[in-house]
């Protein structure tokens, strides 16, 4: 039967690796070991949350019952490899990498990730963030599930195809849209208008989306199918036309949807 | 001296209309006539405001100091030409019209364009939302600046080149980041997970993206140039190809900007 999680060690120093150091840390976990490729990373977050830096990814197994890799997901393999042998449990943070990227290496493993945008100094509400896991066995799971519920009042379970087609809808969901957002910033600069004029659209625009079916909230030229507008537009993003190319495969694409 | 405006009278019994209507009623503007292509719109709005259907266009005129054009932009003038001689007041509400579409039908004409997502029968905190106008002389000017200071706290001048602009940005940050919402939707279908899983990142993009610049706030496997997570999110797409276009194109536009 595995024990329960309170001390942990973290390896990587990115935007995950943070969120997640300051949220086990308000918790009450000890992190007992940060190690990032980048050792003065690794410092400065270890000493925010009363760690330990170390140099070598196999101190991180010292007096740990949780290893987490917050690394780039195409290091987790070979930063796991550096561990060693090690009893405790091992998880990585990934959307899109299998829970066998951890199977060679280790006999308790398992995924553990939330999903947010994180952006290192931005403060998160973790009570509202979900995490899904994923887990060797039923030991192992249980331990990651009291872990995850001490932080979120989300937590589900979700098998490396769920995770992944979770980390698709994602990326539209979060880092498409803020492109849209970003678009409308630059095609707005020409204009001479302050920027905030759209932050009430673009909240509403969230709003309605999570309080109903976004597919029933769309409006606008293309889903009324309004040639002309379209078409005005498209003569107005003729100085942008990587963005012109895209307002017509989305026009295309929304027009078509609603026919 | 145009003096102030105290009743009008509505064309149109879409989105805007309604919101409009509503609003104008709220702070005890009288709405003389609503006329609709279809009568029983109309109708159905006249109802709701205290107001009269008509049928003849050239009947809104009748006792009132403004009529508002929230029809379709494609008839604008055609509905305008059919309004007859008027001594008051003329606007149209739409993004990507020029003002120029009322100047061979009106003396005193102009444009009073609110920038937000309308949907019949969902809520929209009018004092938030931002109206842009644009007019065919300072007395018609100070009249519009007068009423839409009485619905809302964000009240611009802008002229129908900055108000196309503005429309085109509308279009990205509202309409095209709803697509991308109702493309995530779609994706999650498939795998078994409850879609409010995705409500918190949308929320928090939306409020990341008002609170900064939403460039700097760009996240994911295109903003690292992961290819190695792109390509796995591909071929998660290929059951679903014109979004594995979009996601391509998008993915590329990203990398690029971040190079």
């Amino acid at each position: 039967m595995q024990k329960s999680i309170t001390k942990i060690a973290l390896a990587g120093s990115g935007n995950i690796a943070w969120h997640l150091a300051n949220a086990l840390k308000l918790q009450g976990y000890q992190i007992t070991r940060i190690w990032s490729r980048n050792f003065s990373n690794a410092r400065a977050l270890a000493e925010s949350y009363d760690s330990k830096a170390c140099n070598y990814i196999s101190d991180l197994r010292e007096n740990a019952d949780l290893i987490i890799l917050a690394v780039a997901d195409k290091a987790i393999k070979e930063v796991a490899s550096a561990i060693g042998e090690f009893d405790g449990i091992v998880v990585h943070t990934a959307g899109s990498v299998s829970i066998n990227a951890l199977k060679d290496s280790f006999q308790n493993y398992g995924v553990f990730y939330p999903l947010q945008t994180f952006s290192k100094g931005t403060p998160v509400n973790i009570r509202e963030v979900p995490f899904f896991l994923e887990s060797s066995s039923d030991d192992v799971n249980q331990a990651l599930k009291q872990l995850a519920l001490s932080l979120s009042a989300k937590v589900y379970e979700a098998d490396s195809h769920q995770r992944m087609l979770l980390h698709v809808a994602a990326v539209f969901a979060g880092n498409y849209s803020n492109f849209m957002y970003t678009i409308s910033h630059e095609v707005l600069n020409g204009s001479g208008l302050p920027q905030d004029v759209l932050h009430p659209l673009i909240l509403e625009t969230a709003r309605k989306a999570t309080s109903g079916d976004p597919m029933k909230m769309q409006t606008g030229p293309a889903r009324r199918n309004d040639t002309t507008t379209i078409e005005k537009h498209l003569e107005i993003l003729a100085s942008l036309p990587e963005y012109a190319e895209l307002y017509r495969l989305l026009a295309n694409l929304i027009s078509n949807k609603y026919k």
